[in-house]
Parts: structure tokens; C-alpha cells; sequence
């Protein structure tokens, strides 16, 4: 084979379906994998008879690509990664190219955007979403990092990429970490869905007199509208799936949630940069208490439920449910999009939002009809201050506001668990209230603490002081 | 004056009220400011005639103190707190003993403690509630750092700090950074208690048709029951203030909190070790949504609310606000002590929760009765698992549970946002489910992701996977 147009490291699942997908595109790969066992049996496997060459070692993998080298990780985030940069550094010459495709924290990103940039090299940080399946035939990529490294590279990720509407789901993020953290954006975003449907599921089935053939139902129709996408896609496959005695499969799974932190990082950042990203946060606290299985048990034995003993709602619900899940998820992206919002600005980088709702529209679990509405929202008016402000959302939520607080007060009154429904109203009923009562702690702080306040009637600049506990006169402290 | 018993450094408000309640109590008291002309003025001032003797260089104030010296540092947290310790360890003899009694972040006070171990010195970081007037007259002090130091130091602090039925508030909370780490979720649940009151009147103010004079009277009544503590008493003073023009000062301010970090660094904390710490933290998000005052009267504009006119609530409504402020506050506090059990097994602190209890029944922002009755249910059961689990707390919740969503609806059907009376059901709610629909979330993750899932009706150590897309046939995994 001639040299290799592009070099992947690491051959776990996404690694060989990128390996393959680059592969059926017409690019010339070259492979390497820490344990040649591996490597062996991809060439042998699915690999054969196609332009994919195997390396033994990392010195014949380097040597076997074209300048400027560019070299694709595919492996574990954290501490493999900067491993095996360490291994590659004697090996590359000035203007190579890696690229991690890993799901790497941003912080780490920008390190090594950093370091090696010193080096002479030009790093690249790629979100990859899709799983096995869209690394195969076409994944939603985030990249972001060394802008000069992008237009060497931009050809041959935009055409493994998903395409929506002839467009590939691959486009510039931004510098340094910024590919890496709309990675996680999406990943928490990801949360928030997946709490949605699950929380709208609980809710029907719940407050409903119906099964799951029926909520299946639900699903598949609510698939046809507003909320057509993956999740919901899926969530009607699995619903209808039963084992051999005709039970629902569903019903049972162990109701502890697992996660692999990135839903966690995101709502972490979002209280480091000050940004309410409410729903997120739910979703992820959900999932906290979801694993406290045997503690729920015993708490359920002992802790009393709503009092009321309501009959079940009839069919014009599952309308209102679908509302409040449409509501819901248009804050959590509103929330989403302020977070990246800030984060362009405290980063510098310039984020291009219209982009970013192109890229998650194919390929990604979060694919969606929604994510369209949204592109189109910022194609409009790219410096969008809200999603909320779109004419098109303000609408939709307006529109389904009613429906929402129905479902979230028939949540209330039966005791069903609706932390993202709730917060996603509290958030829309806050956000839109030009007087909140913070006036009231702003006078607890400045009553204890003397930490002061402003007023609404003076200058904006004016600092002030009760002596509350006294004799109550107020004083100006600038 | 003779050797002193303590050295003091740093003369701000909150050192100078430590050092004159330290001498009312009988110490010898040295000070020393990295200024000469503050310690002058207070040695002039307040602490005049007393035994309170100054330093104009670290060298003397070293010199001016008994063995082993005892030095509590007075100084902002952070970089200060280090530059300091550095410049007195050339002054310092083994067996000395450093106590930081700012706001120090509690990674910082664990490091700083093993940094001075290896140099022979004793370290204590000390978290210290109460304002100025608690410094002055006694505070709520949690001390932790170096067993070895706790009992050569006990006999002073205990006499300054405040006295709850007799016994100081000031008890020995653990090793390191254990008294930072208490002293953090301390004003974590401030945040908490602060929004619950603010929600509360909010949702009077606009349901009901009252004005502050009113709803001042209803705060000092809650004051005289189980919501009777200082946040409580002192909301109720704050809404009678007037300005000169006959209108309520309160109603001037604006209505975007501040915040210092601390309830954020408790909300990151509980996000890092997966507690769902929710009231906290929609406490915290609260704070951030009100600072976006301009951007919400912009949307105050744009978005609709709720559709009905409902009329204003009769006076009953009080009593169910009352008792979804303390549903809430009984959730708040559960939540904390759960974070606290997680990080006492996570650092060996051996927490003793208890013991917390007391220290914040007086002299801190949060003290109250309700302190008394946790005091009470972990002196029952020091190994309770959950507040929720008590008897006294769990009758206190399913009492005021009915209200509780009564006000929740109200907050809902109104268009009133309430995040942290809604967080708390929405919590509860799911505490006490034996069931959630993270089953669904599982069944997702595994079809997306392969990530697999447990079974209810199976041996919980064995993990399966279910080929959803295809034939939908189950495997075991392990």
C-alpha cells in the first residue's frame, strides 16, 4: 500500500468502525493497537481487502503515513491518551497533526493543544457521537483545537461525517478545547432527554390505566412530530421488546442509572461559569438517586405518598405529557446554548452556534427535527441572546405551557418524581420574571454580613447599607 | 503584659471582634496587622485598657506569645492564607500550632495540613459562622486539622464560641480539612434557607392579596414554631423597614443576589460525589437567574404565562406555605447530612453528625430549633442513615406533605417560580420510590451504547446486554 492518508490508533469498537467508515470513503489507513492481537484480527476480519495496513510498532505505524502525518487517538480519555502522545513525540516531525478523537475532558484538551503546539505540533480535539453505528456510517464530529491543522484535515472528516440535509454533520468548533466541550455540552444535553422520556414514561404509565404496547404507541406517534428523534425513535423499539413469558423487558431492568461523568462535567462547569443549566443538573441528580436503590426501598416503606387516591386521567393527558416534554426540552437546549454562550466568551472562541445545532442534527444520539428548528433559529439571527427569544420557541412554548403545568401539577398531586419537568418550569417562570425575590436576600446578606445592595429607583452604580437591626437608616457605601 | 495565650493576625472586622471576645473570656491576646496603622487604631480603640498587646513586625508578635504558640489566622482566603504560613515558618518551633479560621476552601486546609506536618507544625482549619456579632459575642466554631492540636487549644474556643443548652458550639468535627469541609455545607444550607424564605413570601406577596406589614407578621409567628431561627426572625424584621416615603425598603432593592462562592463550591462538591444535593443547588442556580436582571425583563416581555386568572388565595394558604417551607427545609438538611456521610467515609473523618448539629444550633446564620430536633434524632441514632429515616422528622414531612404540594400547585398554576419547594418534592418524591424509570434510562444506554444492565429478577452480580435493534435477543455478559 502507499502511505496512508491517515493513522488510527487504538481499535476498540469506535476506533475500527471510524477505521472502516474512513476506509470506504477511499482513504488509505493505517492502524496500530497496543496488543498486535487485536490488530491482527481486524486485518484479517473486517478489515480485509481493503486499503487498511497494520504496524506492529508505532515506528513503523509513523513511518508509513504521508506528510504531514496525521493520526487519529482512539483511545481511553485521561491518562492513555497523554501515554501515548509521550510515545509518539520522538517519532513526528514539525506540522504533524493528532487528533483525539477520545472523550476527553476540555481542560485536558487545552493542555495539550498547549504543549504541543511548544512542539511544533498541531493537536486537534474531536468530539465523536453516534456510537458503533455512527462511527461506522457516519458520526456527528466535533472538532475543534489548531485552526491551521483544520483545513488539512476538514475533507476527510466531513465525508465520514452524517450529512443533514446535504450538509456534513462536521464543522470548526474552535480553539483548543472547544471541540471537547461541546462534546460534553451534548453529552449533558444527553442526560437531559434521556430524563425527559423517561420522566413522561413514568408519568403515563403512572397516572394512566395503559401498558407499555400502549406507551409504545405514544412513542411512535409522538415520533412523527415536534419531537421526532433518536430517543424517541428507540424508546418505542424498546418498549414493545418482552422476554419469552411475555413480560415487558423494560419493567425488568434495574432502575439504577449508570453514567460515565460527562452528564456530571457539564453541570459541574455550568456552576463554575454561573450559568443555570437547570435541567442538566436534574438530570444528572437523577441519576445520583437512581443508584441508591436499597435506600429507596427502605424509604418507600416509610415515608408517605400523596394523599389523594386520584382516578386515572384519561387519554387527552398523554397530550399534556407530551407538551411538557416538548417545553421542557426546549429550556435545557435554551439552558445548553447560554452555557456555550459563556463559555465562548470566556475562552474566546468565538463559537458559531447555527454550526454547532448542524452538527448534532444527524449522527449524534441527540439527533433531531428539533436540532433543525434550532439551526435555523441562529441561521436567522446569529447573535440570538436566547433560544427562548426565536420567535419560533417563544411560540412553541407558549403554546404548550398549559398542557405543561397540567402535567407537572398531576405529578404533584399523585407523588410521581418530575425533578426535570419541574425545574424546566421554575427555570421558564423565573427567567421570565423581571422581579424576582432576591431583593429579600439581598437584605438577609446585607442584615447579617453587611454585604449591601443597589436599589432599583437610584443609580445603578450606588451601594448601600441598612442598619436594619438598629435604627434602620440606610446609608450609601459608594 | 505576660506571655500571650493566642496571637491574632489579621485586624478586620471579623479578627478584631475574635480578639476583644477572646479577652472578655480572660486570654492574653497578641495582634498583629500587616498594617501597623490598624493594629494602632484598634490598640487605641476598642481594645484599649484590656489585655490586648500589638506587634509591629511578625518577629515581635512570634516572640510575644507562650509555648506552644497558638496563632489564629485571621486573613482572606486563599493566596493571603499561604503567604502568611510562609512568612512565619522560619518563627516558628515544632509543636506550634497554626488555626486558619477564614473561609477557606477545604482542599486548601488538607493540603496546608499535611504541608506543616512534615515541618513539625500542628495545623487546625477552623470554620467560623456568625458575622460580627458572633465573633463578638460568640460564634459557631468548627474546628478540624490535627487531632493532636484539638486539646491544647479546646479549652479557649470553647469559651468563646456560643452556648446551645448549656454546651459550646465548638465541638472537634475530624482530621484535615473536616472543619472547612462542615463549614462549607454550613453555608451551603444557607443558601438553601435563604431561598425557601425568599420563595415562600414570593408566593404570599402574589397569591395572596397581603402586603409586607402583613407578611412581616406571619414570618414572626413561623418564628414562634418549628420554623423558629434567626433567618426566620430576621425576614420578619426586614419587612417592616420603610423607607421615608412610607413605602417598604425591601421593595426598593434589586433583586440580584450575590454570592461569595461558597454554596457553589457545596453544589460542585455534592455533583463530585454523586449526592443529589438538590435544594442547594437550585439555591445556587436561583441566585444565578436573578442576576440576569436585564436579560429577564427582556423576556418578561416576550414569554407568556400562565394562562389563568386565578383569584387571589384565602388566608389558609399561609399555613400550607408554611409547611412546604419546612417539608423543604427538612429535605435541605437531609440532603446535607447525606453529603456529609459520603465525605466522612470518603476522607475517614468519622464525622459526628450529632455532634454538627450542635455546633450550628447558635451563634451561625442557620442556628434554630430545628437544629435542636436533628441534635436530638442523631443522638437517638448516631448511625441513622437519613433524616427522613427519624421518626420525628418523618412524621414532621407526611404532616405537612399535603400542603406542601398544595402550595407547589399553587406556585405552578400561577406561573410563580419556586425551584428549591419544588426540587424538595420532586426529591421526595423520588426518595421514597422504590421504583424510578431509570430502567428506561438503562435500556436506552444499552441500545445506543452497549453498556449494559442489571436485572431485578435476577442475581444483581450478573450484567446483560439485549441486541435491541435486531432480534432483540438477550445475552449475559458476565
Amino acid at each position: 500500500m502507499a502511505l496512508a492518508n491517515i493513522g488510527v490508533i487504538g481499535l476498540a469498537v469506535m476506533g475500527r468502525n471510524l477505521v472502516l467508515n474512513l476506509a470506504d470513503k477511499g482513504f488509505r489507513v493505517a492502524v496500530y493497537n497496543r496488543t498486535w492481537g487485536r490488530t491482527e484480527a481486524f486485518l484479517a476480519g473486517e478489515a480485509s481487502g481493503r486499503e487498511i495496513a497494520g504496524a506492529r510498532t508505532l515506528e513503523k505505524f509513523v513511518a508509513s503515513l504521508e506528510a504531514p502525518r496525521v493520526i487519529l487517538l482512539m483511545v481511553k480519555a485521561g491518562k492513555p491518551v497523554d501515554a501515548v502522545i509521550d510515545q509518539l513525540l520522538p517519532l513526528l516531525s514539525p506540522g504533524d497533526i493528532i487528533v483525539d478523537g477520545g472523550n476527553s475532558h476540555y481542560p485536558d484538551t487545552e493542555r495539550r493543544y498547549h504543549a504541543l503546539k511548544e512542539q511544533g505540533l498541531r493537536f486537534l480535539g474531536m468530539g465523536i457521537s453516534g456510537g458503533e453505528e455512527g462511527a461506522r456510517h457516519g458520526p456527528s464530529l466535533m472538532p475543534g483545537g489548531d485552526p491551521e491543522a483544520w483545513p488539512l484535515v476538514r475533507e476527510m472528516f466531513q465525508a465520514i461525517a452524517a450529512k443533514a440535509d446535504g450538509e456534513p454533520c462536521c464543522q470548526w468548533v474552535g480553539e483548543g478545547g472547544a471541540g471537547h466541550y461541546v462534546k460534553m455540552v451534548h453529552n449533558g444535553i444527553e442526560y437531559g432527554d434521556m430524563q425527559l422520556i423517561a420522566e413522561a414514561w413514568q408519568l403515563m404509565r403512572t397516572a394512566l390505566d395503559v401498558d407499555n404496547d400502549f406507551l409504545a404507541d405514544v412513542f411512535a406517534r409522538w415520533n412523527e412530530g415536534v419531537l421526532d428523534s433518536y430517543l424517541i425513535e428507540i424508546t418505542s423499539h424498546i418498549l414493545r421488546v418482552k422476554d419469552a413469558d411475555g413480560s415487558w423487558r423494560v419493567d425488568h431492568i434495574l432502575d439504577s442509572a449508570g453514567q460515565k461523568g460527562t452528564g456530571k462535567w457539564t453541570a459541574i462547569d455550568a456552576l463554575e461559569q454561573g450559568i443555570p443549566l437547570t435541567l442538566i443538573d436534574a438530570a444528572v441528580n437523577a441519576r445520583f438517586l437512581s443508584a441508591l436503590k436499597s435506600e429507596r426501598e427502605r424509604a418507600a416503606s416509610r415515608l408517605a405518598g400523596a394523599a389523594s387516591n386520584e382516578a386515572p386521567l384519561d387519554e387527552t393527558f398523554v397530550d399534556q405529557v407530551r407538551d411538557a416534554l416538548y417545553a421542557s426540552k426546549i429550556i435545557s437546549y435554551a439552558q445548553g446554548f447560554m452555557l456555550m454562550r459563556e463559555a465562548s466568551v470566556k475562552f474566546g472562541w468565538d463559537l458559531q452556534f447555527g454550526d454547532i445545532a448542524l452538527l448534532w442534527r444527524e449522527g449524534c444520539i441527540i439527533r433531531s427535527r428539533f436540532l433543525k428548528d434550532i439551526k435555523a433559529a441562529f441561521d436567522k439571527q446569529p447573535a440570538l441572546e436566547n433560544l427562548l427569544f426565536d420567535d419560533f420557541f417563544a411560540e412553541a412554548v407558549s403554546a404548550a405551557q398549559s398542557g405543561w403545568r397540567a402535567a407537572v401539577m398531576a405529578g404533584v398531586s399523585r407523588g410521581i418524581s418530575l425533578p426535570a419537568f419541574s425545574t424546566a418550569l421554575s427555570f421558564y417562570d423565573g427567567y421570565r420574571s423581571a422581579t424576582l425575590p432576591a431583593n429579600l436576600i439581598q437584605a438577609q446578606r446585607d442584615y447579617f454580613g453587611a454585604h449591601t445592595y443597589r436599589r432599583t429607583d437610584r443609580d445603578p452604580e450606588e451601594v448601600f447599607h441598612s442598619h436594619w437591626a438598629e435604627d434602620q437608616h440606610e446609608e450609601k457605601w459608594q
